[in-house]
């Protein structure tokens, strides 16, 4: 039994709410328990410098916590004048993520910016905003399928994210913050719906693991992204 | 009678949630209509330099704006390096707006910095801005006081803040992000329960303003900024 | 009397003179007592990027101060690396108070970039500012009449600025540094010759105002602003 | 057969030479093939303010390419004002593979700071510098115990790094540049001479990956990790 | 005879008004015909870390210009948030001549900081600074034995500078922008009373320049600053 | 006799190695005793905005240390998020010492970009990465002769650097890190092969020289870039 009640097993209380801002495309309050994010998807009719007249699309990302998401008030980004180096790993992860289940070239010459903004940091955040953007995404694809900019939807098939650790020796799925920093192992799983890895993401804390742990680790992060794809379903069938 | 169904003297729908994020001191979500803040106001034990010794605490604010926040996307801060003109001028403002009705001798050698980020904007940021982050500075200090680390709460009185303009040479208050992008005459006043002010903002847009006009606006503007803090003592109440 | 011997509602010594600095299209030294101020309008041929194509011209402004313009010598912005929320405040209203007078459909597809540059700062920079940039804008327009690039001057009416303030609870006109830094309240009106405002901005710095202090204020600001309009329109005529 | 001959399960050439730079107090260059990288370790007195008086030492890394180290040039990041996302990502993932190995109470409080500065890239520059960056470490930590500063040298096993990929559907073992831009996955491991993870990242450039693919591509990594692991062994017992 | 009317061994119309801004502890604006630079210098109680506790004070100086010092308008170095090469390389030329004439060991733990501001350029503003600058430092070293802080003033001899260059095959003194901007060598000598150099300076902008020519341009060089050495007495006499 | 045996008349230990880097149209490293740079040429395609169309090339350079090329570590100019002025001095020393030698109209409107990169100092850097940089220069521009891009090596003679110092009185030749940091004046000239100077940089870091101590330093140089140039036809004609 965790702190917060659940198994080992369990995931946190999972909410994906849609049509979250007004103003976006596409734009969801996605928790993993405590943690929450607002993702928006804004659809811009340019594509980056590198992908001009190749016919292709570009989805990528931004991410960024308010500063009292977290238990302890943190310097804005903006005040220090540029961006840290956990902003942009976890960016850069969400953009690779979301490219990797859409089919830019049906896209077309056009970029969706996916913005994962955290208003209360918990444990998870890159993986909840994973989850949360690929519903954002979906949402502001079907606007453009709506208006007729595209024909059909290009998403190959869904994608969502969880944490997995060893803590106190123990495999635990979707680490709340206090797991997470008391945690030996953590490992972010991103999975598609076919059950196929599109990111994996492992970092001995305290001490490097075994074979066999990161194969337990495996098991259970993809028991829970098959809960997430489930949620997600729906959630977009709504 | 406006776009919106309102006449030219009302308030938009207002709402102040508190104890919006778990982690702050302080926290609202507040609501103009459509314009969404969440205001937090985070207790720090020290003072900047130049108040260090002197037995005074202080507060000031820092102002953003989720990035879709507005009606198509605006690039941030952050990635650009430095803050804007108009977020300095706003954040600036609030600091001096919760300044005026604290006692910071009071507050003893501790700051409490206030973070109003927009997640929605529809006009009138930073009159919703001021209006919530009185509420959620004056819980943080309800804090102190219950954990004993001061004796009672130091605020002399209330502050809250509105717009009011002329548009189509019509006299309006607390102004939408349609009729304001149209106004000829854009002013903000901030006024404290015993119907004083502490600042006074007006801006010819397009046409400068005459004595007696600006006489008008500032009337509109009392009688909103009274309905405001009727709002805010109902909330602080419960 | 005050200090330096002048009475509540006097102005200091003011000077304007034009012509300064051989490079600028339009030039002028302007002073309010001990503080004064290079003001130089750059007419320049293209337009900033949302004005692009609209037959519409600009006009905008930059300020600074000298390192040692001030008592204690204050750390360049250009080594700190950026622009603080001071100088943004400024530069914004004094652009803001010459597009107000201008007419920028007239004035074609060009930009005029008044920078003005503190030497020496004894309080007012923001108002001798907005005073001294009126007449170098002037003679700028005045050259592109004169070089045929225009027909008229494309100025609609003169603008100038004061500061007034409430000092030991007596309201005083056009506050040197000492008399600004113990002020109760602080207010800047810029104001037009037709009389009417461009921009009020009123703080309370240590005590809020009420709604009759505001309009005595108000007042004197007027009576001040119509003796330094006459003061332009003297050089002017030179 | 690969286009540079080798076949799909062996390294390049590694070479690992040491005390490179006479200033530093550990430095190698290390090739893999035509990817070289000097690494210096850098002994400091002091350790980051969030370590200060736990006496706890502290091991961390800079990553950076020469401009023309890449096949076209490259701006300076120093140029650019700013580092980039796949910088930092790549220096933290040098600096907590070290520290995984490293005790860093044995340390004592001081810092070792790494740099890993690319001269010639041709793939597998993080996994290069990761390989080398450990022997700059155990020469810099060995000075420290043959001047009496510690006693023991604190490192509790070797580490090194490999990068491992699927190249048109077959799985290669270090990728040279040719074949990681065109890889379907790329995976890389950094494993300690226990053979256990420290990390592991997998990113799916194409197309997502299975289970028994991530089996395989872990199998050949670790291969290789071994042979790097005798390689440092034999150039740290010369 | 060039254009200005001077022959080509004579400088421009030199001149230092001393006392120029009331804050300062030393100041001139110093002209070299159309150049003018405020020369400020600035008493500060400290000096850099790498100083501290050496019983030593420093000397070092900032240079900018104006936005529009020059014919056409140069963007603000604080607005482009960087300092650019050619200020960088002034500055320190100015700090490096103040220094080698000033006993710093006498002058105590305290740093003089001159700042360099030119209002309005027409060539040779680095030699126009170190000459203005050297009578602002001496004031307000004199202002330090006045106080009594200091017993003697800390100044071993006098320094000044001036350019030369070819223009057209001819040796000129002091060249304005015109003369600078086609000269073929552009050399600049810093010299002190003793007629010992302090820096030199010399750069073939279009031809390199023999061992003949460097002595005739040095000889020119040595002959006008003589004359500027004798005009800072003739002023600090006054 | 020198520290490292040397008489006063004589250069350091002297290497050129041409083709260090494989990516780059040109590539050295260059020794100067203990000092040693990569200097890379990279042509490009297009040239600076102000050369625009006009049929004319150019040559530029940037310089830059690693972290630990110095005895004790510096920090890195891409984490301070700006180039010093030093690193500004340097790199433009250098372009115009390459661009003296060159023929930019028979260069035909393209770019090189020389980059210096010490990877260990120990004094004159600055020269060793001209004497250097003209190496890699003439490399890749006869790269252009091979490939037909154009007819002839566009390099009117060659250019090479050296510094020369005062050092407890007496006058040497190429000073190491040891010798330059105790010299009383320092040096720097880069002359042609025709014998005629490019740049003179002369500065008393202690003690201003006279007129003929500035000619025995000449004499001096002028003996030592001859035997550079002579080192440099040499490893040209390999």
């Amino acid at each position: 039994m965790r702190a917060d009640g659940r198994d080992a097993a369990s995931l946190r209380d999972i909410k994906i709410v849609r049509n979250y801002i007004k103003h976006a495309e596409g734009s969801v309050l996605v928790s993993f328990g405590d943690t929450k994010v607002i993702c928006t998807a804004s659809v811009e009719a340019s594509v980056p410098p590198f992908l001009r007249g190749k016919g292709s699309g570009w989805v990528t990302a931004e991410y960024s916590m308010l500063p009292r998401a977290t238990h302890s008030r943190s310097p804005r980004e903006a005040v220090k004048g540029k961006i840290g180096g956990r902003t942009h790993e976890i960016q850069r992860l969400i953009g690779r993520s979301l490219r990797a289940v859409t089919d830019l070239t049906l896209l077309g010459e056009r970029s969706v910016l996916v913005d994962c903004d955290v208003i209360q940091a918990d444990g998870g955040t890159r993986t909840a905003s994973i989850t949360g953007a690929y519903v954002a995404l979906a949402d502001a694809l079907r606007g453009l399928v709506t208006e007729g900019a595209i024909e059909a939807i290009p998403l190959r098939e869904s994608v969502a994210a969880v944490s997995v650790g060893i803590v106190n020796g123990e495999v635990l799925l979707d680490l709340n913050y206090l797991e997470d920093s008391s945690a030996e192992v953590d490992m972010n799983f991103v999975m598609t719906s076919s059950e196929r890895f599109v990111e994996v993401q492992g970092t001995a804390e305290l001490e490097p693991f075994t074979v066999s742990q990161m194969d337990e680790l495996r098991n259970m992060a993809m028991r829970g992204i098959r809960q997430l794809i489930a949620i997600q379903n729906e959630v977009l069938a709504e």
